[in-house]
C-alpha cells in the first residue's frame, strides 16, 4: 500500500511541477503535447503491471482452467472470423480513401492511414480487454473461494486492464498522430480535422464490435435455451450442450471486447472532436491559439489518466468486506478520482489559458456532474431497490403481456431525465465557456463537457468491465462444481457490478450524446471549409447559390472573389426538415434491423446445435465432447453476417442523403438522428436493465420466486430486454457518433456529387 | 338508384356553374366562402338521411335489442361521465381565455369562444357517429342474417354518417365563425388566426376522447379477460360478466366517439391551418390576395364533400356478392371519390387563382397520392396477406418473447416508407407552389397538401368506421345465439375492415405530420407578429435583442423604428437544440405515461368485476343481471382520471419551455416532438396492427390453431399491441398538432413572461 501511495505522489506531480513552472495568468502558447504521452504511457504501463498481478494468481483446479481455456479459444474463434469480415469492410475503405484522396484530391493524403490505425487500436483494446478477462474469469471463480474481496480484487483488476488499455491507446493513437502529422510541418490547427478519420476508423470497427457481439451473445443464449433446455432437457450451462460455450464467449465478446471497442470509440471521438472544435473556436478571439484550445482536451484526458490510477488505489476492503462495504470501497474510487481530476485540471486550464478562460473548466465540470445525474438515473429505474423496478416485477403477475408494456412504459418514461441533463449540460457548458459572445467557444465548451464526463473513464470503465468477468466466474463456479458459496459470492459480485454498471451507462450515453452535438458544428464548420476549398477564390457557383438559397450566404469583395461564406441552417426550411425527418427515423430503422438479425442469428444456432446432437449421440450421453468452436464460429458467422446491414446504413445513408439533397440536409439529419438515436438508446438500455432485475427480483423470492408463472412472464421480458440491452440500445451509441464522423469524412465528395446533380437541376 | 345518380350530378354541378360563370385566367378576388355552407349542408342534410335510412332497418329479435340497448347506455354513461371531467378542463381554460383577452389584453376576445365552440363541435361529432353505431350494432347482424352484402349496407351507411357529421360539423364550425368574424368586420387575413383557437379546442377535445377512450377500452377487455375468463371460467362475451358490456361499449366510444372526435380534429386543424398561411403567404405576391389563398382550402374541402357523397353511391354490390366483390365495391367508391375531387379542384383552383398558381394543385395532388402511399404501406406491413405480418406469425413458435421482438422490429421498420413519403410530399408541395421563390407559399402548399390527403376523408372515414360498427354487430350476434353464419358474415366484414381502416390510418397519420408541419411556420409568422404588436413600432427591448441574439433580426428605419423582425433559427444554436432534445423526448413521456393508465385503469376494473361476483352470487348464477353501467362508470372514472396527466403534459410543456427559453426554442420543440411523434406514431399503429393480425392468421389454422402454443404467443403480441395501437399510437398524432396550436395560441403570454424572466438576467 504504502509504495503505491509514493507512486501516486510521484504522478501527482507531474502537472504541479510544470504548473509551477509557469507564473499564472500570463496568456501564452506553450506545447504540453509531449504531456500526452506522459498519460499514455502511465495508462498502459499500470494495466501491465496489473496483468502481471493478475496471471499470478491460481487459476484454480484442472477444471476450471479447462472451461476457462475453452471460453478463451471461443473468444479468439470469433476475434478470428470478426477481423476476417470486417478486415474486407476496411480494406475496401481503406482503398476508396486511397483513391479519393491520392487519385481524386478530395480528401487530405492521410485520411486513409488514419482510418486504418483508428480501427486497429480500437479493435486492440477490445482484444487485449478480452483477452485479460478470459484469463482472470477462473481466477475470480478460484479467488471467491477464499472471500468476497478477493473475487473482487482479481474480476476489478481485469476491468481495470480493460480501462487502462482503452485510455492508454486512446492516447498513444492521438500522440503518435500528432507527432507524425506535425513531422510533416502541418499547422497544429489543422491536424484535428485529419484526426477525424481515425475516430470514423474507431467508430466502424466499435460498431461492428458492439453490434456483431449483440448479435453473437443473444444468438448463442437463445440457442442453447431452445434446443439444450427445452427440446433436449438438460439443464443451463451444461457442458454436453455444444452452445454453453458460446452462450460463456458471448460474456466476453459482447461485454467485453465490444464495449472496449465502444468506449474507445467514446473517448477518442470526444477528445478529437473537442479538438478541432478548438482549432476553430480559437480564430477570432484575441489572447487565444488553435494550440491551446486543442491541448485541453488531451491534457484533461491526461490528468483523467493519473486521477483514474489513484482512484483504484482506494478500492480496497478488508477480507472479510459485506458486498454493501464493496459498493462503498467501488465508489470511493470513482469520487476520489472524480475529485481528483476536478481540482487537476482545474489547475491545467489556469496554466494553459490564464484565469480569463476558467469559465471552460466550468464546462467540462458540467459533463462531470451530468454523467453522474444520469448514471443515477440510470440506477434509480433499473435497479430492484427502487420503486419502478420493483413496480414493474409486479405486474408479471398478469402475464407477460402486462410486464412487456411495463417495461417499454418504464423504458419512455425514464428518457426525460436524461434528455433534460444533457440539454442544461449543454447550456451550462455554453454558457460558461462565453458561447453567447463567441457561439464556436460555447460549441468547444460543449464538447469539452464530454470530455470531462469521460475523463475518469480509466475507473469507471473498470467498476463496469469488471462485471462480465464475475459473471463469467460464476459460470465456471457451477460448471466446475466448486462450493456453492463460491456461486454466491460471484452472483454478489455480479449483482455489485450491474450497479456500477449502471453509472457506467450513464457515461457512455450522456457522452455520445454530447459528442454528437459537438460534431454537429464540426460538420457545419467542414462544409464551409470545403466549398471554399473546392471552388477556390472564385465565386461559388451559381447554381449552388441558387438551390441553397437563403442557407448559404456568400459575401464578396468588391471584385466578385468570396470574402465570407456562412450558413443559416433555417429550421423551417423544407430542406432542413427533410433531413431532419430522415434523420429521426434512422435510428428506428437500425434498431430494426439490428434486433431482426438477433433472430436470424438465433436460428443458425439452433440448426448447429441439432446438427451436433443429431451427428454425434455420444455428445447427450457425456461421452464425446462437443465441437464448442465450430459451434462458436456457427454463431459467429451468423453475427458477422447479420452486422452489415446495419452497419452499411450507418455509412451510406448521411452519403445518399448529401448526394441527392446537399450537406445541409445532412446536418438536419445528423441531428435529427442524435435525438431519435440518444432517446431510443435511454429507453432501450433502461427497459433491459429494469426486465432483468425485475426477473433477479422475483428469482430472489418475490411472487413466488423462480419457476412460478410470474417467474415465467419476467423471463420473457428479460428475453425481450436482451437484445434491447446489450445489442440495439449500445449500438446507438456509436451509430450517431458515426453517421456524423462520416459526414465528415466525406464532406468534399457529397458536395461534389451534390454539385453536380444541382448543376443539372439548375 | 336512378334518384341518386340525378341527385349527385346536381350537386356536381355546382362548382361546375360556378366555374363557367366566370372568365377562367383572370386574377381576381371573389368571395366564395359562401361555398362552405353547400359543403356543410350536403354533408349533414346526407348525414341526415342515411340515418333515417338505418333506422327504418330491422334492429332483429329482443336479445339483439337488449344487448344493443346495453351497449348504448353503457356508450351514454361513458359519454356523461367524459363530459363532466373535460367540461371542468374546458371551463378552466376559457376562464384562463377570458382573463388572458379581455383582463390583460394578451390575445383576441374572440378566443375564449372559437375555444368553446371548436370542443364542442369536435365532441358532437364524436357523439353523433357514437349514437348511429350504437344503433347500427344490432341491424347490422340482423342484416347480415340475409347476406353479406346488407350486412354491409347498414354497416358502411354507419360509417358514412360519421364520416358526414364530421366533414359537415367541421365546415359548419368554419362557416359561422367566418360569418361572425366578418360581421364585426375583421379583415378576412386576420380571421384565420383567430380560428386556430377553435382547433385548439377540437385537439383538446380529441385528445381526451382518444386517450380516454382507448384506456377505457383496453381496461375494459383486459378487466373482462382475467376475472371473467381467467379466474371464473366463463367465456368470452358472455352476459353474467359485468364487463362483457363495457368491452363491447369500448369499441364504441374509442374506436368510433374517439376517432370521430380525432378525424374531426385532424380535418378542422389542416384546413384552418392552411388558411391561416394563405393569409399570410399572399403578401407581397403581386397578384394574390388573402382572401384568395384563404378559399382554397375551404373550397377543397367542400368539393371533396361532394366528390365522397357521390362516391358512397359506388359503394354497391349485389345481394350475393364475397368478401372480395365488397373489398372492390368499396375501394371503387374511394377511387372514384379521389379522382372527382382531383378534377373539380382542378376546376376550382383555376377559377380562384388562375393558370398561373396551378402548381398550387399539384401540391394538393402530391398530399392526396401521399396519402394513398402510407394507407398501403400500413396494409403491407399489417396485413396477413403479406410477407411481414406472416413471418411475424411464424415467429409465435418459439413463444412471446420472440413474437415481441419481432413485432416491435417489424413496427419501426414499417416507418421508413411514411416518413420518406411525407418528406417527399413537402418538398413536392414546397416545390410546385413556388416555394423556392416565395417560401410563404411554398409552406402553403405542404398546408394544402394536407387538406388534399384528407379531402375524401368524408368517404375514407366511412370505410374505417364501419369496422367497430361490424365488430359490435359479431358480439351481438354471438351473445344472441344468432346463427353461426352470421357470426362467419361479420367476421368477414369485420377483417374487411380492417383492411381498408390500414388505408383511413394511413391517411390520418400522414395528414397529421403534414398539418404540424405546416403549423410549424404559422408558429413562426405568430411570435413575429406577436413580438412586433407588444413593443409597438418602438424598439424591441434591448435584453430580448441580447438574448435572441442571431435569432431575431430586426432592422431599423433611422428614426430607431421597427422596420422588420426576421427569425433565423439556427439549427446549430444550443437553444435551438436544447427545444429538439426536449421536443424529442415528449412523445416518449406521453406514450409511457398513456400505458401506464390503461394498467392502472384496467386494475380498478379487476376490482369492480370482483366486487360485484362477490357481492351477488346470483350473477354466475345468471339469476341476477350484472350491474353493466357501473362497471362502465367506474372503468371511465380510471380513464378519465388516467387521461389527465397525459393530456396537461402537452398543453403545459410548450408553454413551460417557452417562458423559460422563449418562443424560439418552443419552435424546435414543436420540430422535435413532430419528428419523434411521427414515428412512433406509424411504429405503434403497425406494431399492433401486425401483432393483432398475426394472432388472426394463426386464429385461421397457422401453426395449430386457437388453443395451440404459439396461438398464446401471438395472443400476449395482442395484447401488448392493444394500447399500442388503440391508446398511445393515435393519440400522437393528435398530441403533436396540439402542442402546436397551444403554442400558438399562448405565444403572446409566453413572450411576455418569457421577456419579464430575460430581464432580470438581461
Amino acid at each position: 500500500m504504502m509504495r503505491r501511495i509514493i507512486l501516486s505522489a510521484g504522478l501527482l506531480l507531474v502537472p504541479l511541477i510544470t504548473v509551477s513552472a509557469q507564473t499564472a495568468g500570463e496568456v501564452r502558447t506553450v506545447d504540453m503535447m509531449w504531456f500526452t504521452w506522459v498519460g499514455s504511457i502511465a495508462a498502459l504501463v499500470f494495466a501491465f503491471i496489473l496483468v502481471i498481478v493478475i496471471l499470478r494468481k491460481d487459476a484454480g483446479n484442472d477444471r476450471t482452467k479447462e472451461i476457462s481455456k475453452h471460453v478463451q479459444s471461443g473468444a479468439y474463434a470469433y476475434i478470428r472470423q470478426q477481423y476476417k469480415i470486417v478486415g474486407v469492410f476496411f480494406v475496401f475503405l481503406f482503398v476508396l480513401f486511397l483513391v479519393l484522396s491520392f487519385g481524386l484530391n478530395l480528401m487530405s493524403r492521410f485520411v486513409p492511414f488514419a482510418f486504418i490505425t483508428g480501427g486497429m487500436f480500437s479493435a486492440l483494446a477490445g482484444f487485449i480487454g478480452m483477452s485479460i478477462a478470459t484469463r482472470a474469469n477462473a481466477r475470480t471463480a478460484w479467488g471467491a473461494r477464499e472471500s468476497l474481496n478477493s473475487g473482487l480484487r482479481i474480476a476489478f483488476s481485469s476491468g481495470t486492464v480493460m480501462g487502462m488499455v482503452v485510455v492508454g491507446l486512446a492516447l498513444l493513437d492521438l500522440s503518435i498522430w500528432w507527432a507524425i502529422l506535425s513531422a510533416f510541418h502541418l499547422p497544429p490547427r489543422e491536424i484535428p480535422g485529419i484526426m477525424i478519420t481515425f475516430g470514423m476508423g474507431a467508430s466502424t470497427m466499435a460498431l461492428f464490435a458492439r453490434l456483431g457481439g449483440g448479435i453473437f451473445t443473444k444468438a448463442a443464449d437463445v440457442g442453447a435455451d431452445l434446443v439444450g433446455k427445452v427440446e433436449s432437457g438438460i439443464p443451463e450451462d451444461d457442458p454436453r450442450n455444444p452452445a454453453t460455450i458460446a452462450d460463456n464467449v458471448g460474456d466476453n465478446v459482447g461485454d467485453v471486447a465490444g464495449m472496449g471497442a465502444d468506449l474507445y470509440e467514446s473517448y477518442a471521438d470526444a477528445i478529437i472532436a473537442t479538438m478541432a472544435l478548438g482549432s476553430a473556436a480559437a480564430l477570432g478571439i484575441s489572447g487565444l491559439s488553435p494550440l491551446q484550445l486543442i491541448q485541453i482536451p488531451i491534457t484533461i484526458a491526461t490528468v483523467g489518466v493519473i486521477s483514474s490510477i489513484l482512484g483504484t488505489f482506494f478500492v480496497r476492503a478488508k477480507a472479510d468486506a459485506t458486498q454493501r462495504v464493496l459498493l462503498r470501497a467501488l465508489r470511493s474510487g470513482v469520487y476520489l478520482s472524480t475529485l481528483f481530476i476536478a481540482v487537476l485540471s482545474f489547475l491545467m486550464i489556469y496554466f494553459i489559458l490564464g484565469s480569463q478562460y476558467m469559465g471552460i473548466w466550468g464546462a467540462m465540470i458540467a459533463g462531470l456532474v451530468a454523467g453522474n445525474i444520469i448514471g443515477y438515473s440510470t440506477e434509480y429505474y433499473t435497479s430492484d431497490n427502487y420503486k419502478p423496478t420493483k413496480s414493474l416485477s409486479s405486474e408479471s403477475l398478469t402475464g407477460p403481456a402486462t410486464i412487456i408494456i411495463g417495461g417499454i412504459s418504464l423504458g419512455m418514461l425514464s428518457t426525460l431525465i436524461p434528455v433534460v441533463t444533457v440539454v442544461i449540460a449543454t447550456l451550462v457548458a455554453f454558457f460558461l465557456s462565453g458561447g453567447f459572445a463567441h457561439p464556436a467557444l460555447g460549441i468547444y465548451g460543449v464538447g469539452l463537457s464530454a470530455v470531462g464526463m469521460l475523463s475518469t473513464l480509466g475507473i469507471t470503465l473498470a467498476t463496469d468491465a469488471y462485471g462480465p468477468v464475475a459473471d463469467n466466474a460464476g459460470g465456471i463456479a457451477e460448471m466446475a462444481k466448486l462450493d456453492p458459496e463460491v456461486r454466491h459470492r460471484t452472483d454478489a459480485l455480479d449483482s455489485l457490478g450491474n450497479t456500477t454498471a449502471a453509472t457506467g451507462k450513464g457515461f457512455a450515453i450522456g457522452s455520445a450524446a454530447l459528442t454528437a452535438l459537438a460534431l454537429l458544428s464540426t460538420y457545419g464548420d467542414k462544409v464551409i471549409e470545403s466549398i471554399k476549398n473546392l471552388f477556390g477564390s472564385s465565386t461559388v457557383p451559381s447554381h449552388i447559390e441558387r438551390f441553397y438559397q437563403g442557407i448559404i450566404n456568400v459575401t464578396r469583395t468588391a471584385s466578385g472573389t468570396i470574402e465570407n461564406v456562412s450558413l443559416s441552417i433555417n429550421l423551417l426550411d423544407p430542406r432542413i426538415l427533410t433531413g431532419l425527418f430522415i434523420g429521426g427515423v434512422l435510428p428506428f430503422v437500425f434498431v430494426a434491423l439490428s434486433m431482426r438479425a438477433v433472430g436470424r442469428a438465433a436460428g443458425d444456432m439452433v440448426k448447429e446445435v441439432r446438427r451436433q446432437f443429431q451427428a454425434d449421440e455420444g455428445i447427450l450421453k457425456g461421452t464425446s465432447t462437443p465441437d464448442y468452436a465450430r459451434c462458436v464460429a456457427i454463431s459467429t458467422r451468423g453475427a458477422q453476417r447479420e452486422m452489415i446491414l446495419p452497419s452499411i446504413l450507418a455509412v451510406v445513408a448521411p452519403i445518399i442523403v448529401g448526394i441527392i439533397f446537399g450537406p445541409f440536409t445532412v446536418l438536419a439529419l445528423l441531428a435529427g438522428s442524435l435525438v431519435t438515436g440518444f432517446v431510443l438508446a435511454v429507453m432501450m438500455a433502461n427497459s433491459g436493465g429494469a426486465w432483468d432485475n425485475a426477473k433477479k427480483f422475483i428469482e430472489n423470492g418475490a411472487y413466488g420466486g423462480k419457476g412460478s408463472a410470474p417467474h415465467k412472464a419476467a423471463v420473457v421480458g428479460d428475453t425481450v430486454g436482451d437484445p434491447f440491452k446489450d445489442t440495439s440500445g449500445p449500438s446507438l451509441n456509436i451509430l450517431i457518433k458515426l453517421m456524423s464522423m462520416v459526414s465528415i469524412v466525406f464532406v468534399g465528395v457529397v458536395i461534389v456529387l451534390n454539385n453536380s446533380i444541382t448543376q443539372l437541376f439548375g
